[in-house]
């Protein structure tokens, strides 16, 4: 049976070709494509040997495949012969040289390939390789067909089940892409058996295969535990092979698998982004990657076609502004060139989520609220209180990020790599990922005594996760979420509850955050801002430091070089300007004793591998604690236009009134009014429970998880 | 006789009312100014008192003026009533409470008005106001008009041509504002000795008027000495001025006095954009202002109109997406609309250019060279070899800055300033704008003993300039231009000479930089290099400080971190990635000791006014020297996509063969040959001058300015 087109047929394949020349999305995926790949078909052919990670060599396969997935299908779609010619030419080359090549020298913990120095890579190569090849096949004669798989085909398949079979069955984001490379691979070559062994695993025993991964991989809610970046990146082979399982092992009935497991990640993963469609970077990850990425147009793609549609997905694909080149991106396609005939279709805005984790959901989450200004800007506030996230997670609960007017305002750093940067080790990860990137103090939250969370021990930080207290998105007026993180710091109790609130007179959604530390004894609490810009004022005098000594020497402070201190009296301003918004934050402690303190990495970098970035920290010291802050948004300046407005806040204040363990209450002063917040801090709370509670003479009463009272300034 | 619009005739203003809802550059622009005023209009009307620089009333004041401008053509072009409603409305404001306010108490040696804490600001409200009066005054009664001339205008001339009769002859970029604000008020007032007035100045004797400040203020080549974004800040007035005159003095026929002074002016400011619209911040300056700016906008389409028009102008038309809202500006739309339709219009390409300075151009110059790649990206290269740019200027000359690929690579600082940023001391300029973005070390040049140019001596900078050397831009594959500075420096004189080069085997154009300094004794030189980004590697070890001392303590140095430093034997390479692209830089001196420091700004600055930037510096000591270096541009990186190709460059070295009084030689290996670049060091040199020179034994011999030759690597 000569070899057809694992996911296309020809019915298919002629409503593709209809889409050739047309402005609609496929439209301009189909021309995109073929810019790139006639761009690449006028390179000679270069089939390289072993080369650095990140170098010429590993970018060039990497090419080769990518741009043979692509030709493939552009012979079929397009029927210009020149595409499979360059196809079977290049497939030719390959089977000279594969077998030639030994197998790379192993420098980390990851096997080798022929072709890459880790066999994830390889498997990419396989499964690309193997969807172009079943697209050009036809054009292939009996005896080069038989090359190609007893020279290129047969050895992976051998080298990916047998040689390194211990890999093959492992439950991780690599082992989706190692499944489904040999799955496709098998349907290629007509070997059945390898589909059979990718679905259901080596031993059948579901330890292993594609059913074990995408049933053990995600948590109830659809989270992947690395976090969106690495969640991406395996959202490709799961929702390819999904496909070609949905057509060659209808059976399964994939789609509806374990309640439709793939749909319900496909929609937490792009539930997670940013509003410009930028992942945050939660664990160690890339700042950049977003919804654009191809594995995640080929996602929302397949869900448009076999999970529905809604304007927030129509928004996705017009960010991305292309889809999947396969009848599901065709789909897509279609129902947004219908949607835009009648109606503009804005940009994305996803209801605000909390999505559980672990198996049975109950090793805490992660909470994504979202609100809108008024003029439909979208404000994103994200919490994590979930566990450690495998080998890419950090250390620590309870940081937050936080987005609007396009930008993230309270900042992850992200990781320590400079992806495929041949000369920056390879592009791997660089030692400042571990001493910097993914500790406690980079990440927009209270060190303790100046250390990491879990003291940087994975044994220990796998053992414990957040619990979450609330999360409360119904009203227009305030949204909430709040948890707790008990066994993060021997002895500590944490709790931090964020709010975005609308209050009268300030023209953006107010951030809210309380930090409550509740243990034995005295210690220094530093309650850290990363942010980005202009500092342009603030409410206390400082010290800028004529010689720079760092902020401490391990844990991350010793990448952090001391800029500039002042002591505060009550709450500190510290207001920025970044890019067109100006930010004024107001923060505060219950201990009576405040410094600020502005930092900058770059200290102990000897190899320039961080990027130079600015924070402030208020340090104080004492015994149990709360921290209170507002984040104020406001005004605009634009610098070629020499505008500026409102550069100075709303705010005036905000104080502790006290706290203790049945709940906190602080009060937040504008120009015209104070607003009383009320929380409970207990939790065994619900929404219905009444606390009552009173500081310096004055009750406080509220039931439920917290309260909101404003009155008008004296 | 009732006022009549000043700009427009009936038969004009029918042709504008025809681009209303259309898509030409010309409608977008109605549209565009509809929708911001509509918005401004939504507003209540508020006539401030005083308040700071940069503050709530200054902004208001402007934007009143602003939108009634608009406001006023609106009316007229879509004849929407509600226009002239709203103007008529803010006038009668203004006349209720123009006298009651006092005059500003003044802070600086700028007289105040009454509206705003500088005259300037008040010359800008007349003129707008003035404009937009004319075109509503059809709407007002006889009483009305009266009112508004009595209690606003006269008070207004009468304040700007007797109580500040001193400034208003000024020969200054403010004195056009002054006398077009006058000249034009006065016809809308029907007092047509305050336009004689303002083209003849007071006097009538040379000394001031627009005429005169015209004649006097550009040099021959059209440059304007405080650099272009000053001059964009005139050239608003000007235009708009000269147009009026066109119309309303028709005997001056402006567009032809002078020999087309306004023409000549206009093109020579356009001519020092660098390729994505943004002026090259030459002398103290914004760094981000460019031809979207409105007065460019005005001047672009006044000049399309009265000088002609090529494909330079209709690509700023594009990058501006704008045109003025007058007939000009049609005619220019119009043009767009006939060239679109035939053809795609691309980003301009203008020629490169010397613009040279002083009025008689004899005060040195400033080098624009343009060179493309393969893939039609501009660079574009500046070399400052001109005069002291009055107070704005900065204090050195051979500076240099260098963009490609759409970013600025060799990077002026700018302005230490925050534009209308209230809280920085009401927008205006702040202390480190002398103490270090007007110094030496900040300009991409050599430094001697860590001192400025000119010893930051206003009259000394006054006194001399660059003297050019060559400027030489037929050939396509090399460009440069040298230039010599033998003044700035007690006791030394200086020649830099730089090119861009295409070279075999390289993807883009080489930027080749020779500097030659010439003195007594021996000496620290300190050859600067501001960039962007991350550094990738270097050729040397290189230590980072633990603790960070500043690199000096004056003139600059004392901002500065000394982040890093490292030894160098013969040549320093430094790579560095912009965005998405790689730099790599390798420089040497004819000196045998070399020291590369890593420094960062930020020290000593107590206020955060400055940015936090990075520059490395090549330190040699010793006696004569010649500095050479080149900067290739090079491969690729998306952090989004995560892709890098060609992370290293392809040039090996450069060494500096021998330099004398005659000439200097140096050679630059590639991977594939060695390129042999001779240079003229003859103040006296011209095309024919044969140079023969000997270094090492080896004979170097060519005749005029420079010659290239190459050998393959042996």
């Amino acid at each position: 049976m000569a070899t057809q087109p694992i996911l296309l047929t020809e019915a298919e394949i002629a409503l593709l070709s209809k889409e050739v020349g047309r402005s609609s999305l496929m439209g301009k995926t189909i021309a995109t494509n073929q810019k790139d790949v006639d761009a690449f078909m006028q390179l000679p052919i270069d089939i390289p040997g072993h080369g650095e990670a990140g170098g010429y060599e590993h970018n060039r396969h990497k090419q080769n495949y990518t741009y043979m997935n692509l030709a493939g299908r552009l012979f079929l779609i397009t029927k210009e012969q020149k595409y499979a010619d360059w196809v079977i030419e290049v497939l030719e080359q390959y089977a000279d040289k594969y077998l030639t090549f030994d197998f790379h020298v192993q420098k980390n913990t990851n096997p080798t390939g022929r072709l890459f120095h880790q066999i994830l890579n390889e498997h990419c190569w396989l499964f690309y390789t193997s969807l172009a090849y079943s697209c050009v096949a036809s054009q292939m004669s009996e005896a080069q067909q038989q090359r190609i798989q007893e020279r290129i085909f047969e050895p992976m398949l051998e080298m990916f089940t047998v040689k390194y079979a211990h890999d093959f069955d492992r439950i991780h984001n690599h082992g989706i892409w190692a499944v489904a490379a040999v799955g496709i691979c098998g349907l290629a070559v007509g070997k059945r058996e390898y589909l059979e062994m990718s679905v259901y695993g080596l031993d059948r025993n579901d330890t292993g295969g594609f059913l074990a991964q995408i049933s053990q991989l995600f948590a109830p809610s659809g989270y992947y535990m690395e976090g969106p970046y690495y969640h991406r990146y395996a959202i490709r082979p799961t929702c390819v092979f999904a496909e070609v399982l949905h057509r060659h092992m209808p059976e399964v009935d994939i789609y509806n698998y374990k309640n439709g497991v793939i749909g319900n990640t496909v929609q937490a993963l792009l539930s997670t982004a940013y509003p410009n469609g930028e992942f945050p970077a939660l664990n160690d990850a890339s700042r950049t990657m977003g919804i654009t990425d191809m594995g995640v147009q080929v996602a929302v793609s397949v869900y448009s076609k076999h999970y529905g549609l809604d304007d927030n997905l129509l928004g996705m694909a017009k960010i991305q502004d292309a889809v999947w080149m396969h009848p599901c991106g065709l789909a897509l396609s279609q129902a947004f060139e219908q949607a835009t005939a009648d109606r503009e279709i804005g940009m994305p805005f996803w209801p605000s989520v909390e999505l559980n984790e672990g198996p049975t959901g109950e090793s805490g989450a992660q909470g994504f609220i979202r609100m809108q200004d008024k003029n439909q800007d979208v404000f994103q506030l994200v919490m994590n209180y979930g566990q450690h996230g495998m080998g890419h997670g950090n250390f620590d609960t309870l940081g937050i990020t936080y987005f609007n007017r396009g930008q993230e305002v309270l900042r992850e750093y992200g990781f320590g790599r400079w992806v495929n940067v041949e000369p920056k080790f390879g592009g791997r990860y660089l030692d400042e990922n571990k001493t910097y990137a993914r500790q406690t103090i980079a990440h927009n939250m209270v060190t303790i005594d100046q250390t990491c969370q879990n003291y940087f021990d994975v044994e220990r930080a796998d053992s414990v996760h957040g619990i979450p207290h609330f999360f409360k998105v119904d009203s227009d007026s305030i949204k909430g979420m709040s948890a707790f993180a008990n066994d993060h710091y021997d002895g500590f109790e944490m709790q931090r509850s964020v709010f975005m609130v609308n209050i009268d007179g300030l023209e953006a959604p107010l951030l809210l955050d309380l930090y409550r530390l509740n243990g034995e004894g005295e210690h220094q609490y530093d309650y850290s801002h990363q942010y980005e810009g202009q500092i342009i004022r603030t409410n206390f005098d400082y010290t800028t430091h004529t010689e720079l000594d760092t902020f401490g020497d391990k844990d991350g402070y010793q990448h952090l070089w001391r800029v500039a201190d002042g002591k505060v009296d009550g709450t500190a301003l510290v207001s920025w300007l970044q890019n067109n918004t100006y930010y004024t934050w107001l923060g505060t402690s219950s201990n009576d004793n405040g410094e600020v303190i502005f930092t900058r990495t770059g200290a102990n970098d000897p190899s320039f591998n961080l990027r130079s970035e600015p924070a402030f920290t208020l340090r104080s010291n004492g015994g149990n604690t709360l921290f209170a802050s507002v984040l104020e948004t406001h005004g605009y300046f634009n610098e070629e236009f020499e505008q500026s407005v409102t550069a100075r806040g709303q705010v005036k204040n905000i104080e502790v009134i006290g706290h203790n363990n049945l709940g906190s209450v602080v009060e937040i002063t504008t120009a015209s009014q104070v607003v009383t917040v009320m929380i409970s801090n207990q939790q065994s709370a619900t929404d219905t429970t009444e606390h009552e509670l009173e500081f310096n003479g004055q009750q406080y009463s509220w039931s439920g998880f917290y309260a909101l009272s404003s009155r008008p300034v004296a």
